[in-house]
């Protein structure tokens, strides 16, 4: 939640000239992005009228080489119809410029501003909409010819348990190194093989879909996409979205979600028998990076981690109620 | 550079129905502001036009009875012509809302957004620009009714330097423990009275001047506006716009910056004798403070303290050439 580089006027308008967007009117670095800088533009516009766009410039952790494959995939999911910003190509027709720095090249996208809010407890009109809109997704992306692995797939869980270690994870909560110890070793015997894969977003958290009121703005944020179970994308959707700031269950969330997704993608026999498995591991991967987070944030960082808990106790409801997916 | 408070969407809605400036469009926390959290909103407008405005919420540091006298100061020069961010008032007339929270209640202001962006390296046209924006600011605060101390005065200086201490002072640098040892006691001693005075920005720097070209499109961030010398913030507004990363002088950028002023308010021969003083303290201000920061930010913050070093050197330059304000 920063802006690490400072990029002044004078840089701002040289980098902006490298695009067809009109003149630099009011750049706001925003406060979104762990790993990357944001800034909020506006410019005069190619033809004058003015437009806003959101710059990125990717700081950390993204590699360079995935860089055209989420950006490539805005292109391709904006073109069909999605509502995802748009990535602007540069003058040449490059998905994303370089700038020399201190500490080597760093890589800058400019990609199109949507307007809309991020709601903090969901209605089930919110949610139906939303669950439309990541099944229009999968479709959408469904000739995209690009492929990307899951960089935070189940072997990455068991890495990141492994490097918190179990006595790291007892210290955050006996509790998550007990649920890590009997959970983790099953999800990975039984986790599903076989079912239809193709682009999923991997990471559709509230945060990462603007609205206003029950319409979809914006799907933003797709540095986790990546090819993979399309009912797993379902299942992370519902681990992010279908319960209470005490992670109580809203079962009214639930089901519109998934009506809203089948509304427009059929889930298959399998896919919906694998559910409450795919939820399970779902909530084990947010448990997994944010403990890891949680472990390895500076005492006194200005960003709080998010507690491992959470998701924690919404893998034992996926346990417990695995009829909440029939 | 945060956003401290999360508001979600909710949240936010609600707040923005207590202004008349229709409903919540976006809102996107921005990277401005150690000491209070802020969001640029875009809403429909209360003529459902659209309209766009900075939302801040005071976190620290700045005191509750001081923000009447900020955030009507900005109603008071705005409709003088200056190119100030307008205080927009609640639907009761407040100048600021109220808003309950675990650790008390937190004010927060909605002010109008200004297009245009800062400079790094102002050039002479702009820094004319500045100089006879302040000049319109002195002017037409002339009949400002209120007052408020300047809590970063002289007095300040010297309880920074001793809550620094000699040996705090001596590990940023030994030559600011010199600097400060034989040169604050004497600007304590000669600082002039009798000046005139009025309500001052008393922060010019370039990062709180929005320009488009050599227009200047605002003026922000009036948290340290207090009333103090006038020739005093033209000295501070030196000390910040001319000279170069390297603290060497621009003499050309000086020059048109006081011309600027002088364009619209000529300096008394007193005020004009009392630069070279003048401009020393503005230095010793600046280096006082970010010696403090210096000594008291962690060292993993995301925050990068300012170098006291820079502001020391000008003070130098000051003192041995004081015939660049002759």
């Amino acid at each position: 939640m920063a802006v690490y580089t400072h990029l002044g006027a004078e840089e701002m308008a040289a980098l902006i000239a490298r695009f067809d967007v009109g003149t630099l009117v009011s750049a706001k670095g925003i406060a979104e992005g762990v790993s990357n800088s944001n800034w909020l533009l506006e410019t005069t516009g190619s033809d004058g009228a003015g437009a806003r766009f959101i710059l990125t410039m990717y700081e950390f952790r993204i590699e360079l080489e995935d860089l055209p494959y989420f950006l490539s995939l805005l292109d391709h999911l904006a073109a069909k119809g999605c509502p995802v910003p748009r990535t602007i190509h540069d003058r040449e027709g490059n998905l994303y410029v370089t700038r020399p720095g201190p500490s080597g090249d760093k890589a800058l996208a400019l990609i199109e501003y949507l307007p809309g809010v991020s709601v903090s407890t969901p209605t089930a009109g919110q949610a139906r909409a939303v669950g439309a809109e990541l099944a229009r997704l999968h479709l959408a992306a469904g000739d995209f010819p690009a492929s990307r692995a899951n960089g935070m797939g189940v072997a990455e869980w068991q890495r990141l348990a492994s490097a918190c270690g179990a006595e790291g994870l007892a210290r955050i909560n006996p509790e998550l190194a007990a649920i890590v110890a009997h959970e983790l070793p099953r999800l990975i015997s039984s986790w599903p093989t076989g079912l239809p894969t193709g682009v999923i977003h991997a990471d559709l958290f509230p945060d990462n879909v603007l609205m206003l009121g029950d319409k979809v703005t914006g799907l933003i944020d797709f540095y986790f996409a990546c090819n993979d179970i399309l009912a797993y994308d379902l299942a992370v959707t519902h681990v992010a979205w279908c319960f209470d700031k005490r992670d109580s269950f809203r079962a009214d969330v639930s089901a519109a979600l998934i009506e809203g997704y089948e509304g427009v993608r059929l889930l298959g026999a399998e896919e919906r028998a694998a559910l409450p498995l795919l939820g399970q591991g779902a909530a084990m991967r947010f448990a997994m990076s944010r403990a890891w987070d949680w472990l390895n944030t500076p005492a006194d960082a200005l960003v709080t981690p998010k507690d491992p808990m959470s998701p924690a106790r919404r893998l034992g409801f996926y346990k417990a109620n695995p009829e909440v997916f029939a």
